[in-house]
């Protein structure tokens, strides 16, 4: 299937993702029946009412029946068991991504559950934001943000350009990795700071904190995500999030010794090493037009 | 001395903090002569042109001749030295004061290079940017954020009093703690989240990181700032700053350990302790207007 055969997509899970998602697509293939799934019925009637779907079902055979495309957007804990109710009722020439945070489980899941009848290739549209619900849906979620495809073996050429093609066209950077290396590049990037961010508010005095400014406000400010949502991810990706944490506590010893031992020259090689790096980060970020000048 | 007896107020260093509270004071009291320290003449030109001071001088003793009120504004690297070269030619009613980030080192340089015979009390505005230059001083930087006095048995109430009215004047909230209090506590709140942001952008690959999200940008934002002030400020307290870096390794030991052993449990309590603690965090500094609502 081509990008523009695409005539019904479904979206199972109807929060802040899968809600944009829904408008994203409305913006650019406004032709395309979106239908949305979602067990709760407040959750079918806000998004009916933002518009982010056409029609919504709260039962997962009549919500993926027609679908060309199904787009898993609920926390990753849900995957297994709505790919195992799916499998049955997908058109053999559909095609199922998920916007998951990990890629080697929900891949895992997607082959096991579908038997290779169905074509799943997981994809990790990189955007969201603190707020949850479909409430917070926007068009412009995915402009700019990076997509990395997970394709494997068995996945077909034609998977990955459908879906390469998609995310393009909702104004994301597609790039592709394996599961494996999407998951331990995760784990140092997103999952990693995560944690940390939590550890340092947890290992301070709330008291003490009050006095703190907006640099550590700014440190901090992912450790107020969702819990039950970073516990799906930490779950899911528990190795590798272990083997990065170890890497910074790593780094983090050396800093403490460098700060025991008065060391001046390390000091201002660790602090410079950091600000030229991230400074050509966020330089190159602005090149490629990820960041505004 | 009465902050509203204050005439002639000095300023020795000219750079973004030294220049917004030569704006600070211009807005607060209009009739206070605002004299410039720089040894650079670019710096003292542009002060002139921004007018964050009425005058300016390129040598100490002039600068601080007349002065009710002097204020350190330059890199604490500096203040043993500047305190050295004032102490002769101040006023016996003058105070000085300022702005460095740690307490302790200045407190003692201000009480032995003074030798006692000028009242020295330290102050830490907790207000700053990544930018850096007297062009970025702003009247306002100061409103709403907190200064911490850092009086000692030696300090008279009269100039606690002085310098507590003073940064009030300035629109911030002021406390007071030992020098040694403070030291401590600034390793926790301020320190650890600059070294561990540095160390996260350390502990990582370039190419990876292009790949990251606005919360990566966010928890490392401060590992840009520049890293002479910073080395100054962690070298000027280096002990404490160990031991809050130990205090942050412990926690992420345990949480290394929570992750390889899949705690599900334990994941969800630690995510949701510093999920609850941020939010009160911040939902106590919107009660006290120290953040928007």
């Amino acid at each position: 299937m081509k990008i523009n055969e695409l005539e019904s997509v479904t979206i199972v899970g109807l929060g802040l993702l899968g809600g944009s998602v829904g408008l994203a697509i409305d913006r650019v293939f406004p032709h395309i029946k979106r239908v949305g799934f979602s067990h709760r019925q407040v959750t079918r009637d806000k998004a009916l009412e933002a518009e982010v779907v056409d029609l919504v079902y709260n039962n997962i055979p009549e919500a993926v029946r027609d679908a060309d495309l199904v787009i898993l957007a609920s926390p990753i804990g849900t995957f297994s068991d709505l790919l195992g109710q799916m499998a049955e009722h997908l058109r053999d020439t559909a095609v199922v991504t998920d916007v998951g945070s990990t890629k080697v489980l929900p891949v895992r899941w997607g082959q096991k559950k579908l038997k290779g009848k169905v074509e799943f290739l997981g994809s990790h549209p990189m955007a969201g934001s603190e707020q949850r619900g479909v409430e917070f849906a926007r068009a412009d979620l995915f402009d700019g943000a990076h997509c990395i495809l997970t394709p494997t073996e068995a996945t077909k050429n034609s998977t990955v350009k459908l879906l390469s093609d998609f995310w393009e066209a909702l104004g994301m950077l597609v790039c592709q990795m394996s599961p494996n290396e999407h998951d331990k590049v995760l784990a140092r990037i997103s999952h990693l700071p995560h944690v940390l961010a939590a550890a340092l508010i947890n290992c301070n005095d709330l008291e003490q904190m009050m006095l703190c400014g907006k640099g550590f406000l700014d440190t901090t400010r992912i450790a107020s995500g969702p819990a039950g949502v970073w516990r799906d991810i930490l779950m899911a990706n528990a190795s590798n999030g272990a083997a990065a944490v170890g890497r910074l506590i790593r780094e983090l010893q050396k800093v403490q010794k460098t700060l025991k031992e008065k060391d001046e020259k390390k000091i201002v090689q660790m602090l410079t090493k950091a600000q030229l790096k991230r400074n050509e980060l966020i330089e190159k970020k602005m090149l490629r037009k990820e960041l505004p000048e």
